[in-house]
């Protein structure tokens, strides 16, 4: 009898980092076992010692290929307690570089790791063997130190996906104050890892434009895998203080901005703006908007983060794959203790699973890549 | 018997927005009584309206001049629930304009009137006899129309106490989660009112280390005034994304904002930084600093308002006097309905009375205004 639980690749991310041990973690708890069928992509023997760290009573079973996983899937679906698959990928000599409770340094071999297991897990999911990712964090400087010198995951998907880019979106599922309405709060970035400075040249009609249909897009699924059929309701921030002010400070709400939620509004989108974003953060998080679109990094992520910096999901937007995070980085300095918050990877795990289970893995990505991108999807 | 609450003015602000119910709201409490000698300054049919919309049954008083205050406050010190004292200043056509439950238009009427009430209330504050001044909020565009074309109340009251500049603290009392800690959370703003496309060439080594300065001095000496003894720490944030992670994003980091921790450490000021911000608000907020140094307003803005618009208090730092403000707007969306929030002004209230009671409006404004601006402080 076939398992219709959700496939869900995670990858273990630096393994210098927080990854093996919240993985460990939030794979012990049932809810997650429940939500889908899991597979770590990573080193076994790191999870391992993670789940010694934090004292987890769990089986870690190395395995080579996804077809031992699909196997071990069929025969083991209605155990309560199966143990964390863990398909085998990457150099070994990482196992060496973890000693628990010492401090580790960024290393190479960890950016290695990360840069490893993303790209085996993007791979699985364009093959259909997974339907999505999940990814514990990478360290840039350990990316950059292995030879892969790419700003963040988002970029890097993007790149092993085959589009031109894709917009970072932070996701606060519902059902606790502060994190929106029936459908959660989602913000969703035009621009993102680049200088403040170097925003203004990023920033046009036609980028602004592209990720307010994302965030519509994302918000149309998800309404319809949540079974409300309601219409997302997007709020796009101004990028001067005071909204400009009608050109007092700054025009770009008016040059660029508001032609760019004009345009939206006549494709259908319930979307307003620009509107002053310190005031719009706190109406999103009591529920007025479904999502808010960001002009820059920090402008989405101080909100976001303050809102709830642990059960901040990452989603990536326009990638013909579906991919959801934690919210929160390496943690070098908390790692390998025992000690880190894994309340965000069991949200990117149960977030994937829920759009999976909707339908919305088929229909969220490909056809917004599409959109955004026509002709990229096509042959990758 | 000399009575020794601080004399605090309240200005009316803009009367066709929320100041008018929101000060007899927060005058009708015990707590500002009992906090306070207040006086408010603008037109006392305005407050009678307003004190008819939001049912409170306390009488206004109009008068004419401050000794006039000063008797009444003298030979009414002991009664329980006084009236709201209101000095009379500004042109009386404004008191046609208002006509509550109705759509109050934004009106240059109500910009004079807010300008008149502010330069009185300052007036008096540098004459020393009043304490401190609160303002309510006031409406650029009205303002503008009235013939005074300031960006801010921050930038007006500069002019007003004859300083160059100052710089806008937004301050959350202690005393609720995740308002910081024993002294609270306040955010300083390097740069304000101004294009983000223009706030590069407002950051300056002296810029940013004169803001350090005016963070710790308000800290040190509310710590003084809350018998705490506790040393300030400030934490500055960086301008770009993740920090700019050395130089990847950005190098303001390494030859702006670095530069002026360094030598504010050198003297003698506990300060880290730069730090990402996006964290550094949650880990503030979380009790970790005192103050934040914010780049610019929408960093800091985003935060505090998340964190509590209604009981943010706007303190202007750098004036040769103490002021305090909402730290909302004038919501002509919402005024007159008698809907309005009030606790911001409780709030601005009682912070300012705290202040002075501490011994503060001596120390905390007028060294600050010299250190930082030599020579000026002195002609006025």
């Amino acid at each position: 009898m076939s398992d219709s639980r959700p496939r869900i690749g995670i990858t273990m991310g630096d393994p210098t980092g927080v990854g093996p041990e919240i993985i460990v973690q939030a794979l012990s708890e049932c809810s997650a076992h429940e939500a889908c069928l899991s597979l770590v992509i990573g080193r076994a023997a790191i999870l391992e010692q993670a789940a010694r760290l934090v004292k987890r009573d769990i089986l870690i079973t190395p395995i080579d290929s996804i077809e031992q996983a699909e196997e071990i899937w069929r025969s083991t679906s209605n155990q309560p307690h199966p143990s964390i698959l863990c398909l085998q990928v990457g150099d070994p000599r990482i196992e060496q570089v973890i000693a628990p409770k010492s401090a580790i340094q960024v290393d190479a071999l960890g950016g290695q790791a990360a840069y490893d297991s993303l790209v085996a897990a993007t791979e699985l999911c364009r093959d259909h063997r997974l339907d999505a990712i999940v990814t514990a964090p990478l360290h840039k400087v350990a990316l950059h130190r292995a030879g892969h010198d790419w700003p963040g995951h988002t970029e890097l998907l993007a790149h092993l996906c085959g589009v031109p880019d894709s917009s970072m979106m932070l996701y606060l599922p519902p059902g606790k104050p502060r994190h929106g309405g029936r459908m959660g709060l989602g913000v969703v970035h035009v621009t993102l890892h680049c200088a403040l400075r170097d925003v203004f040249s990023q920033l046009t009609i036609e980028s602004i434009l592209e990720t307010i249909a994302l965030a519509d897009g994302f918000f149309r699924r998800l309404s319809s895998a949540m079974e409300l059929n309601e219409v997302p309701r997007i709020a796009v921030a101004a990028l001067n203080p005071h909204g400009g002010e009608s050109g007092r400070f700054g025009d770009e709400e008016m040059t660029i901005i508001a032609p760019a939620v004009e345009r939206a509004r006549a494709n259908g989108i319930d979307v307003v703006g620009p509107l002053p974003v310190d005031t719009l953060m706190s109406a999103a998080a009591d529920g007025r908007y479904d999502a808010v679109v960001a002009m820059y990094h920090d402008q989405g992520h101080i909100a976001l983060k303050l809102l709830d910096m642990f059960e901040a999901v990452n989603i990536t937007l326009g990638l013909p794959i579906l991919r959801t995070s934690v919210a929160h980085g390496t943690g070098h300095d908390i790692a390998w203790q025992g000690i880190a918050e894994w309340g965000g990877m069991t949200q990117a795990i149960m977030v994937a699973a829920q759009l999976v289970k909707g339908g919305a893995a088929d229909t969220l990505c490909r056809p917004l890549a599409s959109a955004r991108h026509p002709g990229v999807v096509d042959h990758i």
